[in-house]
């Protein structure tokens, strides 16, 4: 097959690829994200570029979005035109995928707020609810006499259920294969990492010596919009890296529904499927660089996502989803092997996906909900999360209502004139004290609009100061 | 690689060999079974060859087997023989593993003996015990609505549990995979795969339509030196087929000892392992064609063999068994899918092989056990399995004795002048009825000895006919 150069402008950023894949396609490979939000359909006319160089075949059907004198200028949809040539390419500013802001840390709430609309607290003691899905036990086992010759695997159980609070323990047979030899290998002193599974003992590996302290796990936040990976130590519970990135499925669809969309009439979801593996396997490489973990020592790997989300990462067919009566394939997901997905850490790691509750109520809500602790008091809590999809869950330890709508065009463009995405220029935490005033802007830059969090901090601080009332009206008489 | 061509006679067989490889591997090719006692380390003297056409490498250790004449006459051990030439082989009668007597079916014991001494009943109606391992259950499941829009998976399973005996379940990835169009394409009318795991029900597949009459099992008797299939319907319980052969171990040592000798030895039992996997497809395949049952449509085996064999069977090295204190890896062997260690069914059939007790108590005496209802009753019974390794086991339902011997070299051979193993010739049947001797010979052969059945015949029909006592001594008095 020809290969071409493409050069992208400003960036000046030149990639090799095949003859006849799209401008889109040849951007993401050089790692130019450009707006897409119609999932590459040649619908939204927002890829918009300028071929300064070469030739393009541009499909006709998309000369409906530019004039005559941008088409006599080069512009093409990057979706619609396929590379035939060695080319050069403007990408417009406004085209392009603006780096958004994309949350990696919990930030703590500093002004004092009513205990009755916090959104959201921390427990006091993070340790208290560290209960990590994978844990390693180092065992001094006692040789084996003619008096005591019960197996070798129910040497390592007696042990194990002394030190663990398992009682039942299911074998992989991968782990049994080479266990006689490393048991005798290293005289019998070895740990056993052991995943909790259906409430018995998963035995994921069988090391020599006390391997204790190299044991690291994933918690992933498989957003519609970002993927953000935290590298976890599983025996202090401290979390040690953290790294975002734009979720690679952009270029399908900028939300879930044209994802879905794209991946249902096309009758398969793997370029989906694989474009968030690929999200989670490069910031893993990127954690381990960072931090000097080997990815052989991670073991483990929890990931929260909406159901659609959740249902594109195990590779699970969403169409259901989308249309009445909105039914998902699961709401539990099975715990497997991430290597059986393409995720690449220690070969016996597992992936275990937070359950969902229904098809547009997720594993993230569920996540938020186990996080903050709404569902241990008595007191009636409220979780707001607000993503590109947003949940509001409220409730105690007895009952819990939750609702989900499509919160992003809802607060940033869609409903608000105003609203704008977490980028650069848009206002995202406003406070009034005393009659002033006070904000902060996304990237410190001027004032462009209002984001999410920005609007919710606004409707609070009204609220606070009583500017408007219960009801949502400004107090006039006031 | 050089190819050869190796003739052997009189059976005028022909294979093309790899240069470099034993005689006794190349007859292996050509389906001629070799004595080789020692597992062919060259040490036994048994594999006797004469080379009658060529010129073969053969060790120089191995000369003191064979007198001047003998070697000028081309005598080799095949074992320590390499094929460097076309040759042409004579096998003589002696060196050949002759056809034994596999038993393949269950005898019915039709003279009456008496309660006590009985050493195989069969429970009465097969039917009462017959729980397979996996049961296939067609499902007509009410289309989702607004009102009841609950995930696909807990569709299913909210019909499973009422029409199982179980309240939970375990479902694998694949089987979520494509199951939202599978449903939707096949109007909700599905067979659900289910197989008993821990307690819990097992989804191995959901299969659009009524599949329930396709549904077939293996029930796989590893031997020492045979391996037996039986074809079960799983539907109702009846045997459709059973085919028997050689263990193709046999090559790597006659009994278990020799073959965990040849494993460890060289660190690997890859080659031990991979020959009982060759007869179990080798005998499938056989049975599938004379049924015209498609393997895909085997989803469960359930194997039973000697501790050493089981290990085997799963690639778990068996070394510290032949050792004191004689400790095996497992005897809780973990349900697999049987594809990953190679045999060819449907692609999510599982294996599950019976448990064992101790090294030398294997799943074959604990399925001996269940089938003939030892552990059901208060009356105390016995339970003789003499195999190349021999069991007894004596006890109720409330408790059962055990001891395990080397029953082959025993009973055949060994510790008795006229032994000799069930081939061509044995007597394997003896009766005795009013001071009349009956017997009948293996291959309805002259007789040439006796072997380990009808030893204990013998013996069963003296003391029947209190011709020995209690004590196992000759009533001289009588």
């Amino acid at each position: 097959m020809t290969k071409y150069k493409v050069k992208f402008l400003p960036d000046d950023k030149e990639v090799e690829v095949a003859g006849g894949i799209t401008l889109l396609e040849a951007a993401e490979k050089a790692d130019i994200y450009i707006n897409s939000l119609c999932g590459g359909e040649g619908l939204c006319g927002e890829c918009r570029l300028q071929v300064t160089g070469g030739k393009a075949r541009a499909d006709k059907n998309a000369i409906g979005f530019f004039s005559k004198e941008e088409i006599q200028n080069g512009y093409v949809l990057a979706c619609q035109t396929r590379v035939e040539d060695n080319l050069e390419v403007v990408v417009p500013a406004k085209s392009r995928l603006e780096k958004e802001k994309i949350i990696t840390e919990g930030v703590p709430l500093t002004y004092s707020e009513p205990e009755s609309i916090s959104l959201y607290r921390r427990p006091a003691d993070p340790a208290s609810f560290f209960e990590p899905l994978v844990s390693k036990v180092y065992l001094e086992l006692r040789e084996p006499t003619l008096d005591d010759n019960i197996a070798d695997i129910d040497r390592i159980t007696r042990e194990l259920s002394k030190k663990t609070r398992y009682s039942s323990f299911e074998i992989s047979l991968a782990c049994l294969q080479n266990l006689a030899a490393k048991l005798r290998q290293h005289k019998w002193h070895v740990t056993a990492t052991v995943a909790r599974h259906n409430g018995i003992g998963r035995i994921l590996q069988i090391e020599g010596g006390d391997t204790t302290n190299q044991n690291y796990g994933l918690a992933v936040d498989v957003g519609t919009t970002t993927v953000v990976v935290q590298l976890v130590n599983l025996k202090t519970g401290k979390v040690i890296g953290v790294e975002g990135s734009h979720n690679r499925q952009a270029r399908y669809g900028e939300d879930v529904i044209s994802r879905m969309v794209f991946a249902c009439s096309r009758g398969s979801l793997d370029p989906v499927h694989e474009a968030v593996i690929a999200n989670i396997n490069t910031l893993t490489q990127a954690l381990s660089r960072q931090t000097g973990i080997d990815t052989k020592d991670i073991i483990s790997i929890v990931a929260a996502g909406n159901t659609t989300m959740s249902h594109f990462l195990l590779g699970l067919m969403p169409c259901s989803i989308r249309l009445e009566p909105y039914v998902p394939t699961t709401t539990i997901y099975p715990q497997i092997l991430a290597r059986d997905i393409g995720i690449d850490i220690n070969p016996q790691g597992i992936l275990e996906v937070i359950p969902s509750v229904a098809s547009y109520v997720g594993g993230d809500i569920v996540a938020g909900v186990l996080a903050c602790g709404l569902a241990d008091k008595q007191e009636v809590q409220c979780l707001i999360d607000v993503g590109t999809n947003g949940e509001i869950a409220i409730g105690n330890n007895d009952w819990i209502v939750c609702c989900s709508a499509s919160a992003g065009p809802a607060f940033e463009g869609g409903g608000s004139k105003w609203g704008m995405r977490a980028t650069k220029g848009a206002m995202e935490k406003i406070e009034i004290k005393d009659g002033q005033v006070t904000y902060e802007i996304v990237g410190k830059a001027r004032p462009r609009g209002i984001c999410g969090s920005g609007l919710i901090d606004a409707i609070y601080e009204l609220a606070r100061n009583r500017i408007i009332g219960q009801d949502g009206k400004f107090n006039c008489g006031r």
